[in-house]
């Protein structure tokens, strides 16, 4: 592909017709099941590309950071695609951070105005309390963080009467406005098969329900349910009984949820370009130029080994299937070692392109702040330079 | 310390008190054993940073790319310490990149011109011929790059033949000039005790040595021999034959050196202040916002266990000694989390700072992009927005 020619260091590529084709899929998958559909930006982190789903209808988002909502809050630049759009409903998915309560305040007062939503997510009463002392009158929409079984963080699903305090907590009529249950089923991502990430992410969903139930008979209602994760929502034929959805990494896919039977290769929408540098044919191995600054230390265990990454050779489109039997085998800060256990060694060359399909492709957009697309474009996202 | 009290967001703190120590220590240690200190700026990636090593004598450098080559060979912008001095003598230790010929040669050209050097690592007679044909008359220095045990990358060094080969292609009088011998002995990173470190440095010194001495008896002189890593550098009283070392996370330290035995808790240089935002009393853990994203997914293992920081509190002038049996167990892309199995989960409360020693300090200044120094100063660093 002539574009390649250009690529003189290690560039995050984007196939803009496999990210529009997973937005699209997922987008309609939500919908025809009736529940609200509020991805994940963590992943992309792209004004532009947020731009895309909005196209697909969607309208309410997730994020991880404070700093990220202040990026999708602010109306797109002059020049990009959805010029002048701006999210004003978005939910930051991480538990609320007392130190920036100045931010969040800023950030709920400048929303557009007509239905705007901020939601923050607590996990105690304390913070709670906290909040009602201390925010302004500017309303924000609260998510109770539960631990449905992945044990990161969030507050017990088979513990109602804590929970019930934090609903007390936080009252009625005030700033802050309760609008349910919120969890991160991240056990599906450890699933050992398809069937087991279903069943992971279905007994989420029955924890929420459990919970919700048992609130609801103390006389909670109207609590709705938060869920969400990329396995679980691509593979489950029967989202369940939830309200919204929060799904992020299925817009790029990555190895990790191909090795996880989540994606097929050709839904994974980001490569990073590496030159080869060395080759070391005693060992079947080349030296790229792509380390832990550019992919992250993320990794899988395949057949006993830690893969970093896929490998394809370019093609006339964009890049190729992954070669059999090559991963990235080890990186450092910026090399990368490509291991080829079958057929491919000889066709790398020095002076090439490797394209290494990432074992986590979110980390691998943060370390690389910007994408180029297969048509020559750059998209920047919240971490590029201004 | 009254600085705390402003900090937000996951921030990278610098104790320039110890990062300054430091690098006297390491510099008046090579300096007496007669050897060229030419310091790896990978670690550090900071221009103003860069200007206390040449206050302590330093004048060649080390870097691991192309960018940061061009960074530090700009001079240093109006109002930092150390305004308009520039490096002219780098070393980039990394397999040259084809497609990076020109940016080399732009870099080559811009150097000051007394006594300016740019040193290339090759390893291979095709990017030998690859050069000499297509470089133009601006010339640079060549190293040729050892494989001396840690199996990354580099020729072998009991293989003097093709070594010899490569030499032969570089030629002489040309716009290559030979420099001489260069291995990074990684495998110290992985030894098992002090002793270990030693052991290994001094075996890859041995094999540096025994290849110069071969290439000697075949008619090539001059050679000279560069290594260098922190562990070795720093345990090794005696440096051994070599002409120049090129450690770099030295300045820094971080809790994988502290781990190895190579530095004490008090040399730790740089410390992430993570803000609690979450506690688990029913498993001593408290959940931190600082996660993949700032401190990279580095770890060591320790009781077989995945560490990827220690953690410190806060003190009156910075932080503390890390806490006995806390650290961080797992990371996502926010979230850290941070277990105690001995004293200090009730002393974290929601709000406070923590203060995580990281596992592997250059990827987390390479996350992070800039600094706070404990006296309030913002250091940046080659990836800072302009």
């Amino acid at each position: 592909m002539k574009l390649f020619d250009r690529i003189r260091k290690p560039t995050l590529l984007l196939d803009e017709v496999k990210a529009l084709r997973n937005i699209h899929w997922m987008a309609e998958k939500v919908r025809q099941q009736g529940i609200r559909f509020r991805p994940h930006f963590k992943t992309h982190q792209s004004q532009e590309i947020g731009t895309w789903f909005h196209q697909d209808g969607v309208d309410a988002i997730t994020v991880s950071s404070v700093d990220m909502a202040d990026y999708f809050a602010r109306a797109i630049p002059p020049g990009l695609t959805g010029e002048g759009q701006r999210w004003s409903d978005i939910t930051i998915a991480f538990p609320f951070n007392w130190r920036q309560l100045r931010d969040i305040q800023r950030i709920a007062a400048g929303l557009a105005p007509a239905a705007a939503r901020l939601g923050l997510v607590v996990e105690s009463v304390e913070t709670v309390n906290f909040l009602t002392r201390y925010l302004d009158s500017t309303g924000v929409d609260i998510w109770i963080k539960i631990d449905a079984g992945y044990h990161r963080t969030g507050m017990a699903w088979d513990n109602p009467a804590p929970v019930a305090d934090v609903i007390e907590a936080i009252g009625s009529g005030g700033p802050l406005r309760l609008r349910g249950l919120l969890t991160h089923a991240g056990q599906t991502f450890t699933a050992s098969s398809p069937a087991d990430v279903c069943d992971k992410y279905q007994t989420s969903v029955g924890r929420m329900n459990y919970l919700r139930d048992a609130l609801t008979q103390r006389g909670v209602t109207s609590l709705q349910v938060s869920v969400g994760d990329t396995p679980g929502c691509t593979l489950c034929a029967d989202l369940g009984q939830v309200d919204e959805v929060r799904p992020g990494n299925f817009v790029l896919y990555d190895t990790m949820q191909l090795h996880l039977g989540v994606c097929s290769a050709d839904q994974i929408a980001a490569a990073l370009a590496c030159p080869v540098v060395a080759k070391h044919p005693e060992r079947n191995e080349v030296v790229i130029h792509g380390g832990a600054i550019h992919l992250s230390k993320d990794y899988f265990m395949q057949d006993g080994e830690k893969v970093y990454g896929h490998v394809a050779f370019a093609t006339e489109t964009g890049w190729g299937e992954p070669v059999a039997g090559a991963y990235v085998s080890a990186l450092s800060q910026e090399h990368g070692v490509v291991r080829f256990t079958g057929a491919g060694f000889e066709q790398a060359a020095l002076g090439d392109l490797l394209f290494i399909l990432p074992a986590h492709s979110c980390l691998a957009v943060t370390a690389m702040k910007e994408y180029l697309t297969l048509t020559g474009k750059v998209i920047s996202t919240m971490n590029s330079n201004p």
